[in-house]
């Protein structure tokens, strides 16, 4: 096989067969086809895209490319979550304890943060002591004891993504809906759960823009799990405004455990409710909806998914009197509050903006290596659809440099007050799966 | 400026601007922007296309990258003649000394052949003693006192397309008429000449596939050619038979000679008095097209054009002696005359596959840096049109190749013999310039 005649025929919008894709997977893994030959094949993906069949192909050969993780040693039934990211993006925080709280085990891996806050794992490692990485056996035995661990990305597993994923961030061939489904699917797939929950977020502050765009790559991403056998639900989820209230590494630290204390922001605990009836029913632990609504709401007013978040956070090494007494973080040697220059209601919150000013206020990452500040960020006093008046706090803004307070401007700015009242937007708008006649199934929320 | 940003905006079809073109050639020449990201650019520009704006600031950017050649120190009008190349294409050979001898100034740059048949420097090469790298005194004072020479490219003329021509021929990003266009143009127009010829060619032995394809090139480069305010042309010629009788190097040397004695095949006779008019017309020699063709014939039967050829050849330390006694050329070790099986008329003669097998024969090279034969080819009988009969020798291949005789086989299966009467088709189809309002004129030959 050569390589330049499969880059001619998806140049040409021709479809490739396994063996020419397994060619190339392999091939680049083994530094046998160069960059620049890779480069021009994922452009010529982006612009003539790939069939479903193709996309198939793709995600398993990239499996092919690294170890998988068996989880068979671990009983029941195992379920994962990933969410394509968003602006105060705390979720798994607070849902995977609730829902290991009922007995669903999560073996989680996952990634840092590039962009406006750290990821899930530095969010975790702003609690002082806190190990995100351990070996399988710990992984597992954590797993076992209290039903829930999460861990950096194995460097082991799917080889092809991260190479891929690396020269496609340099050559802007990042947005094309296939490889952005195969290269989350091989993941997901390679970390050996039963079931898969995805959280595809749309809007200012997320990587799809349209609602379309997120239903076209979530409709893919169950497809792929299907191919492969797992259990794979998709929410279409809206990212026009923050997640919660918190931006922030230890700010969404604080409010994730705020929210399993009972007291989370409404649109937060809404998401988590909705998450977690679909994780409890894909594990089967309830086949009711209402009453596994149910038993995650008892869980929380009873302090159980708490529990397991401490007991998780203890057995990696965490300093739990932080969780048991919150005041006891650091907190940022600067804060500016944003006031509200009028009356009326909140329309809008620019989630992008309001991402880009807590990088800039050092929550996030410029590029790869960068610092992060765990006490930085903006905690939201509004959110869409309450009433402000003039003078009030809407949010204030945190962080560790001295030469910020120009960004109170640009944050008064990302927020929008109009004198009509506005309806609270919902979160989750809908419920991707497959029926058993592998039809799509579109539940709106 | 950012790399990712500007393939970005190709991606999306945007235009580029002047600025990013420049910066993207710039930085590829300085290695500062890697082949992963030219070749993604590359892809998308194959595939989102280039504006006549964006193609003329890609040239320009493209001779920015080298040194240009000023030929002003030699008097009179210099003509360039370039050709997209085809199978049995020697016209530089014999059109070039033929207009030289009427007083055109010609100074060519020329390239090697990748594929079918050796190029120009190949087949000049054949000639014992001939030297294609001169310093550039020598060539000026050639071209001053025999009125032509021809050398090899200059490595220090448009670095860019060197760089990026490698890169487009590992990534199958070649077949871009902006891309063709401006790397042929950029070259032409670095050499210096004031006018320029460009022979486009179509069909199964040719660059460009099909007529269309070559007009659009066409039209692309005497576009260009006007931006830059030279006299640029193009023929339109079908490659849809091998040009001539002779493939191979010192088979086409001998016609290019044999053709200057008067003793050419019309079809190429034909090519070579129609360029010679419009070279004639381009370099201010006549104004009437047919005073200029009475003239070329007139320089052909007295010898004046072969003259020149054989002074070139001399400046250049070829040995005239072969020149003048042809039979003093080596011969090739094996020869297989291929016969027709039926009676009939040559209604085709597949170009594209007696290029592949004169490449077999040793003729070509499959690879930079192969060797060729010299003594290698083919050498037709028939053309398209001709009456045959069955016995009758239809070509006869050349070897130092001990092994190639099953290529027989293969070149009776690119002639097809119909029973009915076949006419003969034209070479050139049509000439292309611009108007004084910058409109195309075509002019059907």
């Amino acid at each position: 096989m050569v390589m330049t005649e499969i880059i001619e025929r998806k140049k040409r919008g021709e479809e490739l067969t396994k063996e020419e894709i397994g060619f190339f997977i392999d091939g680049y893994c083994r530094e046998e086809i160069p960059d620049y030959q890779a480069s021009a094949l994922l452009m010529a993906i982006c612009l003539k895209g790939m069939s479903e069949r193709e996309t198939f192909q793709l995600t398993q050969a990239m499996l092919d490319s690294g170890k998988t993780l068996d989880l068979s040693s671990i009983p029941g039934i195992k379920c994962d979550k990933h969410s394509t990211g968003g602006v105060g993006d705390k979720t798994s925080l607070a849902l995977l304890p609730l829902v290991a709280s009922l007995g669903v085990k999560v073996a989680k891996m996952s990634g840092r943060g590039l962009g406006f806050t750290g990821g899930t794992l530095d969010k975790l490692e702003s609690i002082p002591g806190m190990r995100i990485s351990l070996s399988p056996s710990e992984f597992f035995a954590t797993v076992k004891k209290v039903g829930l661990s999460i861990v950096g990305q194995n460097e082991e597993l799917v080889l092809a993504d991260k190479k891929l994923y690396a020269l496609r961030d340099v050559t802007a061939t990042v947005d094309s809906i296939p490889l952005i489904a195969s290269s989350i699917m091989s993941k997901k797939l390679a970390s050996g759960s039963d079931c898969i929950l995805l959280d595809v977020k749309y809007g200012k502050g997320a990587f799809m823009s349209t609602k379309e765009e997120a239903e076209e790559l979530a409709k893919l991403m169950v497809k792929i799990g299907d191919y492969f056998q797992r259990d794979t639900r998709a929410e279409i989820t809206s990212m026009n405004q923050p997640l919660g209230l918190a931006i922030g590494n230890i700010l969404e630290v604080v409010e994730a455990v705020e929210t399993l204390q009972g007291k989370g922001p409404q649109d937060f605990v809404d998401l988590i409710l909705h998450s977690g009836v679909t994780m409890l029913l894909q594990a089967d632990v309830y086949s009711d909806p209402k009453k596994a609504r149910a038993a995650l709401i008892r869980n929380i007013e009873n302090g159980k998914g708490l529990e397991v978040f401490k007991r998780f956070v203890q057995a990696q090494g965490g300093d739990v009197s932080y969780l048991d007494d919150l005041a006891k973080f650091p907190t940022a040697l600067y804060s500016y509050e944003v006031h509200s220059v009028k009356n009326g209601y909140v329309k809008s919150i620019d989630a992008m903006e309001l991402g880009l000013i807590s990088m800039e206020l050092g929550a996030g990452r410029e590029k790869k290596g960068d610092s992060i500040d765990p006490t930085a960020g903006i905690l939201l006093s509004r959110k869409v659809g309450q009433e402000v008046h003039k003078g009030d706090v809407l949010m204030t803004l945190y962080t560790e440099r001295a030469d910020r307070k120009e960004l109170v401007g640009r944050a008064l700015n990302a927020v929008e007050v109009s004198e009509e009242e506005v309806p609270v937007p919902p979160v989750v708008e809908e419920l991707i799966s497959l029926t058993p006649t592998k039809e799509f199934h579109i539940e709106k929320a």
